[in-house]
């Protein structure tokens, strides 16, 4: 069972994320077609390092009718206005957001995979609820889009802890999350 | 002297910025305090590759006080509003840009730094006159400012050349600019 690198007790929420080099993580009207195929990154691998898959609405409906992409993850949908019984087999979370995920964090389980979109990080990171932020930069330049996180937020200090390039130009960044009060 | 990589006869245009990870290269006010110092980078090396140094007018103004900014370089400053008489010491470029950067590429020289800004960039881009994008991706996320190239601007796709982590956790990645036409 994967668990947390720093503190075995918590399991980490982790933005994991394709993202242009000028920071967008979908096209204007919500595009994905920019995210070519790399060969050599290992999906299972990832996909198993997670139980549970954290999403805005937004992100749900855009990825939902995807085949198998939730496999067998307890997925949550961040949502006031989602209702919880369509479907049922989501979790769909509202006003408790914020403990449900603090919650979540100290119970036993695998990592946490924030799976977009970009408000529902910064609110997140607003709650100190993230611990890594981890874009895979796809090699385009998109022009506009759906931020990485929308602006105006915070400052957030990172560290940068493992990189990896593909052969297709794709390069990983792993970053860990700092919080504002640990910046020099 | 230093030549271009791919054709001897062609001086590059070159984007090299510091950059947040949410794909901001100054604060909401221009702010440059975010760029931590990271000793290990070669800046000398680096500065002498280039013989002209290329900047709008609000990077001109942003950087023209700091010490030595400049050096020996030539500096173009594109700016429709700026007076060339006001200072002498760099040349400014307005209506005629398009040509002036397209018969630069052609004289014997040393690779032009694309000093910023984003706006600049995007017109650049436009004309097919930038060869790489060399963003020195600092690890911060600012949550606002001037990005890399605002949006809305076409599509390009990008072709990672090489790149390398510092201890800094800063990550110079660097691409070469693909027309339109060469995506598959």
């Amino acid at each position: 069972m994967a668990s947390a690198k720093r503190s075995p007790a918590t399991r980490r929420v982790r933005y994991q994320v394709a993202c242009s080099l000028d920071g967008y993580i979908a096209g204007p009207s919500g595009e994905f077609d920019w995210i070519i195929p790399e060969p050599e990154f290992n999906f299972d691998e990832l996909y198993a390092q997670f139980d549970t898959l954290l999403m805005g609405r937004k992100t749900y409906e855009a990825v939902r009718s995807m085949p198998g992409v939730f496999g067998d993850k307890h997925v949550i949908v961040a949502s006031r206005t989602l209702r919880q019984t369509d479907p049922s087999d989501v979790e769909v979370v509202g006003e408790d957001l914020e403990q449900r995920i603090v919650d979540l964090k100290k119970s036993p389980g695998s990592d946490i995979w924030l799976f977009g979109g970009g408000e529902l990080f910064a609110q997140l990171l607003a709650w100190g609820l993230v611990d890594t932020v981890e874009p895979a930069i796809v090699p385009i330049l998109l022009g506009g889009g759906l931020p990485l996180l929308p602006a105006p937020a915070a400052q957030y200090p990172l560290t940068l802890e493992r990189h990896r390039a593909y052969s297709s130009g794709m390069i990983v960044l792993e970053y860990a999350v700092r919080s504002p009060a640990e910046a020099e």
